[in-house]
């Protein structure tokens, strides 16, 4: 027996969806798969910005792997990735070294922050289980603090979302849904806090439709939102930041600045050897990384060319997860044999939440959608990615039902 | 019409129960009755250990002060008291200047801190509705913070309570419920989380039955509370305290001390020029200031001596609210004429809660209770209170009902 050996890194929307299709088309002895994950959970990266308002808690956006594996197929490993070594064909890991017939990199996305001072230090990035909780109970520990001082500082009650796009967005609408029940809860004026959203373009949402662009601001500004757009962080420090807009300086104080303003691929994705495009690979249409024909790259690790208009597609869970679907195909033709399958985007469209009840988007190509239906919509997304990596199941167990 | 004034400061246990019952003798005729608090909320002072553990949600201990009120015959000012003047028969708030021609001091307790370095600035006290909270959130801050730091530090788990009196205890008794709970939301290692207890005298609870003082430590150590007795706090730094036990120093890393060593009376009173002892008004027997004859002095600023022991009595909510009684009765004697009653001490009993399910107490003189039994009359003894400020009204509201 010479099986193959399969080696998935990251169980993210790419490597999860690959790993569970992948168990469907191989039986248990066409080759040993291994996934290697830093927690022992999957989590819905784009349902954080809710569990970091406060508004869902983080239990209901994570999902044991071992819950969703066959074992007799898949060997799950947690661990942590510290180096990939494709000339070598090994992977280190923090405890170990494991080799590989063929590697899917599919380890997600890391902060960019621009080497904007301070940044790294004093603010918080939605990018996590841990970092979403942490965020929560920050806002949180400051609303209880700031009755318990004799001077109270404002900085406590000023929240600063930095970047426009789409998690800081929905993050706004969380957080402005979340701030009145927070302000009763520990006898705050609800007048006394601010939430602030930093945009350097001068508008939210670059790309979207305008009309749903003035439908997302004046929701989210009726419930308190403030936009400073055309604006640029220049410093964050522990009690405050320094934004720079029309050539003026101003401070803003917050100890709470959410950065959701630029992601990049994973770092060791830069450091592999494998040939990049700005730490990004830029994959053949097979999905396969074009200096090693044995290692494929899907989600926000790989970059694709929309050819409509130039632009590489944005990093997102449906282009994750339909790569996910091309590359499992493709993995179970090398094995089996079989024609590879070239991948092709297929949009079905794109919605934003703005805390629940609410939301804008456009599907089905140009339908634009708002308010309460663009809200339902957003629900049967999020149910559908949970019924593509756990059935109906799991879909019943953490799906989002509370439509009205 | 020359109705004499009443002011009554503090609307903990024994101002606001000297007023309900004072409303209740008195008609709208009679007398200006005026009840300065700095919330507009009493709060039910025992109860906040388990608010501060976050077993408890902090509304379910407090209770809008205007819903007990009768407003046609007590006046309400929210207000902070900034100086008694029994000579010119005046009181300062933030606010405002009232005369009176009955004062009652109600102003209870605040942390006694013996001078110990760094105590102040960095540990925490279970004194007040904001102080409890923000204890539940800072415990919680620092578990969400565990595992988002490279090096996990281990001074964010460990929980150091500072005394091993009533409040110490049921605190430990909360908060050794709460962490398994905690340890399971941020996916920390139980094992990882220590519980200290640092107590100066050679035993927890002392005075109280070796017998019950044995089953309240067995009960908290099976749950993995470690006890540190005949231990001196030394000093108390932002991460970590220093003890001394058999004349050697040993440093604990902690971010979360609770300071529950010591209490003395509202520090207004030692500065008003009322005639005190350490700070604590030594009253007669009609609860009248010796030094004063139109204040009266109830709960923790009051000195009663017990003459069974030769010892004051320890300022509890039992001793607080028998005081209201007899203080209602004496002002209502005073306004419309009637003889003045002593007070005399009727031990109703104490138990000590050692968290859900749990407890030990002395009742009816002699008899002892642990366990389920001494936990369901703990909640007895709590619904009671809610009962005399509130009537049955507010005990269905907010009383504690969960005996199984």
């Amino acid at each position: 027996m010479n099986k193959p050996k399969i080696l998935i890194l990251g169980a993210g929307y790419g490597g999860l969806t690959t790993t569970v299709k992948l168990q469907k088309k191989l039986g248990v002895n066409d080759a040993h798969i291994t996934l290697v994950n830093k927690h022992d959970y999957h989590y819905e990266a784009t349902w954080l910005h809710e569990n970091a308002a406060g508004t869902l808690h983080h239990d209901r956006s994570r999902v044991k792997i071992k819950d969703l594996l066959n074992s007799s197929k898949v060997n799950f490993v947690q661990d942590t990735v510290v180096a990939i070594k494709p000339d070598e064909k090994k992977v280190e890991l923090e405890n170990d070294v494991l080799d590989y017939d063929y590697l899917v990199v599919a380890l997600g996305f890391e902060a960019a922050t621009f080497g904007i001072p301070g940044l790294i230090e004093n603010a918080f990035t939605i990018g996590s289980i841990n970092q979403a909780r942490l965020i929560k109970q920050h806002i949180e520990y400051n609303f209880a603090m700031y009755n318990n001082e004799p001077e109270p500082k404002q900085e406590r009650l000023n929240i600063v979302v930095g970047g426009g796009g789409f998690t800081g967005i929905e993050f706004l609408g969380e957080i402005a849904n979340r701030i009145p029940q927070l302000c009763e809860e520990y006898d705050i004026d609800r007048s006394k806090v601010r939430i602030i959203n930093v945009e350097g373009a001068p508008s939210i949402l670059p790309g979207f439709d305008p009309q749903l662009i003035e439908y997302a601001m004046n929701s989210l500004e009726s419930r308190g939102v403030e936009f400073k757009l055309g604006a640029l962080l220049k410093e964050c420090k522990p009690d405050g930041i320094v934004i720079e807009k029309d050539g003026e300086l101003e401070e803003i104080p917050t100890v709470t600045t959410i950065w959701a303003a630029g992601v990049r691929a994973n770092s060791l994705v830069e450091k592999s050897g494998l040939e990049h495009n700005r730490g990004k690979v830029e994959v053949k249409p097979d999905l396969r990384a074009p200096s090693h024909e044995d290692v494929f790259v899907v989600g926000d690790c790989a970059l694709i060319w929309n050819k409509d208009n130039d632009r590489p597609y944005p990093p997102t869970a449906q282009i994750a997860m339909q790569e996910a679907s091309v590359c499992a195909h493709n993995l179970a033709a090398l094995v089996k044999g079989g024609e590879l399958d070239n991948f092709e985007f297929n949009n079905m469209g794109t919605v934003a939440s703005l805390g629940h009840g609410d939301a804008i988007g456009v599907i089905l190509g140009d339908k634009k959608l708002f308010g309460w239906s663009a809200s339902v919509m957003k629900k049967i997304i999020d149910n559908r990615s949970l019924f593509k990596i756990g059935g109906i199941g799991l879909v019943l167990k953490k799906g989002k039902f509370n439509i009205f």
